[in-house]
């Protein structure tokens, strides 16, 4: 399969700016059609000759061989649902939400089933736009590529990546929403939860020392951007959040019985096995 | 009132072994007695010359100016419940644990309420005993001097800290206690919790991303030394661990019914405190 040689990216943020920077650092650069709803940021993007055309909607740009979605969970969702014949006129589709068993759904009911490939890269920023894309966003990074999907799709999308500079792991969507609501989303909701309580508790952030700071950054983030995530996951977080919920419990009873044993066996095991990350 | 000259530091891990490595640095250094029950420390703090003498237990240690126990918190209570009348040969008696109502109040029981002040230094490292202390470990720290005490003892207890370049607060132990539970104590024990519950769930700790690591950092903490903070501060931790647990139950349940506004208020919530922090 040949790389595409016209790309349409659709929303010009962090991910997508990123990804128009990177493709014009190739060897060969595919012609880019960037979607977004921001005119601001479509004549800076064409000024800095970072995307060669730039359209207000998904409906107005011309067929091309690949469209990346570079939106929140909730906006692909969106453009899956209201897309219609406009997703039809591009021969392949990909995504980068944090979540894929919503978004293969979506594609399904679209009636793209046969040309979509769910892809989520790890990567991202604290900072978010246009302003804060950069060339070298994805080098380096792993990128899912969700299945189901035919294997001539799944094949060129997981080359389009690589040719990026991406580490690409192919996996069933499922399987990629249930690891992640544990190694990203729990963590994200544990992190928010603490802010939210010591908001609660009117503790000062600034009084907190490096161990809270670290423990409480990832709070931080974009509220609507993981309202998505974690609502279009929320089936395979409920577990992974009920055993969180449990242990803080049992550490809470456990401390009012006066239980030492129960609290240090506690300590031990969330202590054993952090020491095994690299 | 003049600084000590005579200095009975008691336990040489990291606390205490840094402790006497910035005395030695002082202009007029005192003279330091060193007190542990591991004789391979005492050997080597003396061949670096970082002591000058060293003790077995704290009954054989001479009358000095001002003991400071170095140990985690319940030695340290041990040492006020046991030490008996050698503890009166200290003109002076401070600490270092992080948890300090039950330290004075051990004191107290001790009859050496009138020479006793708490101090709280936040400071340490993710390495632990003699072999990690260094000179500049307390240099810049905010330290903890927490009363009830004489104003003379206070005074005292507050200028040996600033002279070893400390920022010193003087706090009533109880708001101390407070203060700690949660700046401090709630973020490890969420930490901790979380960490626990990714092991309950089989996550190989390596593929945790960079958020997830951020958030568990403070799981590999020693988890004997935490049991003992946790359980003495108990009653200051029992209303913010209960705080997290309502945060993180009512975030469960809103996704569970799938209403995000409560999940965007809660992630926003945490996200405009987080946003705060310096």
């Amino acid at each position: 399969m040949t790389a595409p040689t016209r790309i349409t990216i659709a929303g010009l943020g962090l991910m997508g700016g990123s990804l128009a920077r990177a493709l014009r650092t190739l060897a060969t650069p595919p012609v880019v059609h960037a979607v977004d709803v921001d005119a601001a940021v479509l004549r800076d993007a064409l000024d800095e000759r970072v995307v060669d055309a730039a359209h207000g909607s998904l409906q107005s740009a011309p067929p091309s061989d690949l469209l990346v979605l570079c939106v929140p969970v909730d906006a692909t969702l969106a453009l899956l649902r209201e897309g219609g014949a406009a997703l039809l006129r591009h021969a392949l589709i990909t995504d980068v939400a944090s979540v894929k068993a919503a978004v293969h759904r979506a594609a399904d009911a679209a009636g793209i089933a046969e040309r979509f490939v769910g892809s989520h890269p790890l990567c991202g920023d604290h900072r978010s736009g246009f302003v804060a894309a950069r060339a070298d966003l994805y080098h380096g990074s792993v990128v899912y590529v969700t299945t189901p999907a035919p294997p001539h799709a799944i094949a060129a999308v997981h080359a389009f990546w690589a040719g990026l500079g991406c580490r690409v792991r192919d996996m069933d969507a499922a399987a990629h929403d249930e690891l992640v609501a544990r190694t990203s989303h729990l963590p994200q909701a544990a992190a928010a939860m603490l802010a939210a309580a010591l908001a609660d508790l009117d503790v000062p952030a600034a009084e907190l020392g490096r161990g809270g700071r670290d423990t409480t950054r990832i709070a931080a983030s974009d509220a609507a951007l993981w309202t998505g995530i974690l609502t279009h996951n929320r089936e395979a977080l409920a577990a992974p959040l009920a055993a969180l919920e449990r242990r803080i419990g049992s550490l809470r009873r456990a401390l009012d019985e006066g239980d030492a044993a129960t609290v240090r066996d506690a300590l031990q095991r969330g202590s054993t096995w952090r020491r095994t990350a690299p």
